[in-house]
């Protein structure tokens, strides 16, 4: 079969691979029938050390299953299911709490781990049971960009707007205009914020913001944005943050416009050493939370309304490639000249 | 009158200053009958900068009020009131929220601010009505050393218990055996923590937290405990962590020591440019969390226990001078003779 492999930064290949096959009696085999290209992907995308053996890339999809192991009990052959972009084993205490992340028999798709990556034709699923959930649609239902963005990046916002504590008539802000927060803007009025500012400034983007449900733009960076922000909130801030970017300077941004007392959930995956603004988050008892998505413990809350047409988080695609094409999407998405990029294998 | 006076870092002395008087119609004059050296006073005792004017220390107080400004509607002269160490109007959306130290009003007393300190005869307090709290006792009632707790340690203690979201069934740890760490232990117990682990290693201090409610102690540091703790809890860690301390060295073991999906309540002021381990608790989603404690909006919740003998934070005390050994207090507690000192001008 035919996967992507990471080779080192800027070097992404379409090759040849051995078959996924069941390994464990939990696996299952997914023919992938839609993938994605992850803002998350970019990070190696631009820093890679070489490696010899590659990386098999790609964390997020929707299959059909095609073969399960012989402890597989809630899923057969031919279900259309959705894949989080994390396994784990819906039993354990962290899974049972929602924090399937932290699944302590559990691991991520596409970081070079056990598991290999959603860019494919194929991939085995491990803790097949506890990872997949099997949708009530054929798999070229017309629904599909949407389903397919609660493997992560319709879980991943909302998990910034949970972690941000975004509720009823609060005053949000997203920094970020990827895919993630977009999603985030979804998010944040799905559970009822009234003020939903976005820290972006590419036009696309914040044309999807405004139909998402922003109510502000803000353009600028830095200290400027931070006064933006507090002009467009009465002078305090913002109580809930959604950082969906993960540099120092969001992480720095998101806790200058949180008011006193306000949240940041944290969602881009960080690449910093630590924390900036200590100070000023401790005097102003400002939260910061967050992390990898629980997004399986996320799809039950978010699918009705995705089935439902509520919620339309498949609009961040603006583009679809081949197999064949995924280089093509990384340079795309690398270069913002595409929001997100979904694959069909 | 005479009052405390830190010229450096070292240098404290009790100097004749002008009296405490009405300045706004919102103050009150308030004859301080118990004031504290507390642990965060021996940042500035330990590292100031010389200043030529001095700056007036101390910012626990319980005290008979003396004068009232025109507009203070809520109290009289010869209440006993305990005054938090931030003041604050009582009536903004902030005060209106719980969260009184980011009053629009208010501020910090012995800060070098517009409040003078409490380690004084007496002491102007602003926005008095909003401040103060009258007390149903009298000014010589045994239950003196606790009340005095409610101005800021049992506050802080229980500030880090509710940010790191202690609560019934719950397995906590405290990092520091100070008196805000000892408080932590007797709100993580009456908050419902099920097992309640101390890193601390002075044994008057660990003998209290074991009176208080502590389970385990760890006297290790560094890798060394965030280990033990772990061996203590089944391998994960704990949900919830005090970080009473605020060294570097201690956020990194509170954050060492949270299991996934915990939460640290940082009350200890840092002393440290931005929050390590970020990585560690962005995989593990643990929360950061805390500030300067609302102490005000606590102190309702609070004294009810303490009136009724349910918590006895007032076993922290250790010492009692005059406000002439003030500076031998500083010297106890700085050398880590002294838990606690009580002063009584």
């Amino acid at each position: 079969m035919r996967a992507t492999v990471m080779y080192r930064a800027g070097d992404v290949r379409i090759e040849n691979v051995a078959d996924a096959t069941i390994v464990n009696p939990t696996d299952a085999v997914v023919r992938i029938t839609r993938a994605c290209i992850c803002g998350s992907d970019l990070w190696p995308y631009n820093l890679m050390e070489p490696v010899k053996t590659g990386r098999r890339m790609g964390h997020e999809a929707i299959g059909v299953v095609e073969a399960v192991g012989a402890d597989v009990r809630t899923l057969k052959v031919g279900d259309v299911v959705v894949m989080p972009f994390a396994y784990s084993d819906g039993t354990c205490m962290f899974c049972a709490e929602g924090l399937n992340t932290s699944c302590i028999h559990g691991g991520f798709f596409g970081t070079g781990g056990e598991a290999a990556g959603a860019q494919a034709e194929a991939l085995r699923v491990p803790q097949a049971d506890g990872t997949l959930v099997a949708l009530p649609v054929r798999a070229d239902d017309a629904l599909m960009p949407s389903l397919l963005t609660l493997s992560d990046v319709m879980g991943t916002g909302h998990h910034a707007a949970r972690a941000a504590r975004v509720g009823y008539g609060k005053r949000a802000a997203v920094v970020g205009d990827g895919a993630v927060g977009l999603c985030g803007v979804i998010a944040a009025r799905r559970l009822g914020a009234e003020q939903i500012i976005v820290l972006g400034r590419h036009p696309d983007r914040i044309a999807l913001a405004k139909a998402f449900g922003a109510t502000d733009i803000v353009s600028e960076r830095g200290e400027e944005a931070v006064e933006r922000v507090r002009a467009l909130t009465g002078g305090f801030g913002v109580h809930c943050v959604l950082e969906c970017v993960g540099t120092e300077q969001a992480i720095r941004t998101a806790i200058g416009i949180a008011r006193p007392g306000g949240a940041v959930g944290r969602v881009g995956v960080p690449h910093y050493e630590a924390i900036p603004a200590s100070e000023q988050m401790f005097y102003n008892n400002v939260t910061v939370n967050g992390g990898p998505a629980p997004v399986r413990a996320y799809i039950e809350e978010l699918l009705p309304d995705v089935l439902a047409g509520k919620i339309e988080p498949g609009r961040v695609f603006d583009r679809v490639v081949s197999l064949d094409e995924v280089p093509d999407g990384y340079r795309a998405m690398n270069e913002r000249r595409s929001i997100k990029v979904m694959v069909k294998p």
